[in-house]
């Protein structure tokens, strides 16, 4: 029998304490990721120090700090906080399968680019292009997040990529889908984007099958 | 005859003076914009002040403040300057027509993306998302300059958009560019991207015929 399943009850008071504080620990840090990428998304690179995120977040300077040490320490962590946000979206997308219906999953994928949580990646992208600290990690990441993206985007388009042509056609793609979120950065795209959208779901159709 | 085309010596002398003065008053000009645009290429919006363009143009402050008293002035004038550059390069791409090479069209369209004048966009289209000041003059200028490349791109590709769907067709391309371009802001992306090129400039193929 170990320590923590002990039934001493000095024991039990310690453990009853101890995990609600870890609980609230935890919330404070997802609350501080989650305001650092609203941050971002809103108000750049630039607008984004520590003092902004936590007064967001609702937490005090000190506990900001008591989490993230530096402005690189949050954002660091806030890049891994969207990178999983992302990857846990894209997975969500068709917990059943797309059943063959690949516009549907075009529309699904672009929709992931348009976003705020693109937009906060796109703020992270050219903050990183420019900021040493970050780009190291920022890369990482994104090429981890990249071929994931890839992977689940050729099990739900059913795309067999040992036919030549397929991988770069999925590829092309997923480019297009990035572009598509970076236009719709200054206005709202989407009129434009569901037409794009229907064609060239109908070219990968050609393409693919 | 008028004033400027008199022979009086005095007016001369005067013009004399005048016409390099204005010259030099362009070039010095030319400099500050291009510093400006380098600058928000390589260091962001953030690190981008009317002092450090100044310094990398090698002009003093005060002559660049004579020129744009104030940041935005700079940058205002910085964002039409690559438009105008983008929309340059565009038209010079095939001055005698593209002979029907699609696959030279798409490679040269995709090259735009991926060059110094696009890193400079980029940085100022994600600025202009928070900056209130820059937004709707890059805004407009990002419409005018994406009117053109579409009308280049029909006019190259040998597009005929009265077919249903090649107008959107044409569109996606250039979005899948815009994106190709953005993927290569952290890493170089080339040997990916040309195979890209490759099988997407072969889908245009079919679809445009």
């Amino acid at each position: 029998m170990s320590a923590v399943t002990t039934d001493d009850p000095v024991d039990r008071a310690d453990r009853a304490d101890r995990v609600p504080k870890q609980d609230r620990s935890r919330a404070t840090r997802q609350r501080l990721l989650a305001a650092a990428v609203a941050c971002l998304a809103e108000r750049g690179w630039a607008g984004s120090t520590v003092s902004v995120v936590a007064e967001r977040a609702g937490v005090s300077r000190g506990a900001a700090q008591h989490h993230f040490p530096t402005r690189e320490d949050l954002f660091t962590a806030a890049v891994e906080y969207v990178a999983e946000e992302r990857s846990g979206a894209l997975r969500a997308l068709f917990p059943e399968g797309a059943a063959g219906d690949r516009r549907a999953v075009v529309t699904a994928l672009v929709d992931l680019y348009t976003g705020p949580l693109f937009r906060a990646a796109l703020h992270l992208w050219v903050a990183a292009s420019d900021e040493e600290q970050l780009r190291p990690r920022v890369t990482e990441l994104e090429a981890r997040v990249g071929r994931e993206t890839h992977r689940i985007a050729v099990e739900l388009l059913g795309a067999d990529e040992t036919r030549p042509g397929v991988r770069e056609t999925v590829q092309g793609l997923l480019d297009m889908a990035r572009g598509l979120g970076l236009a719709n950065l200054l206005t709202d795209d989407a009129p434009r984007r569901d037409r794009v959208v229907a064609q060239w779901a109908a070219l990968l159709d050609g393409a693919l099958d």
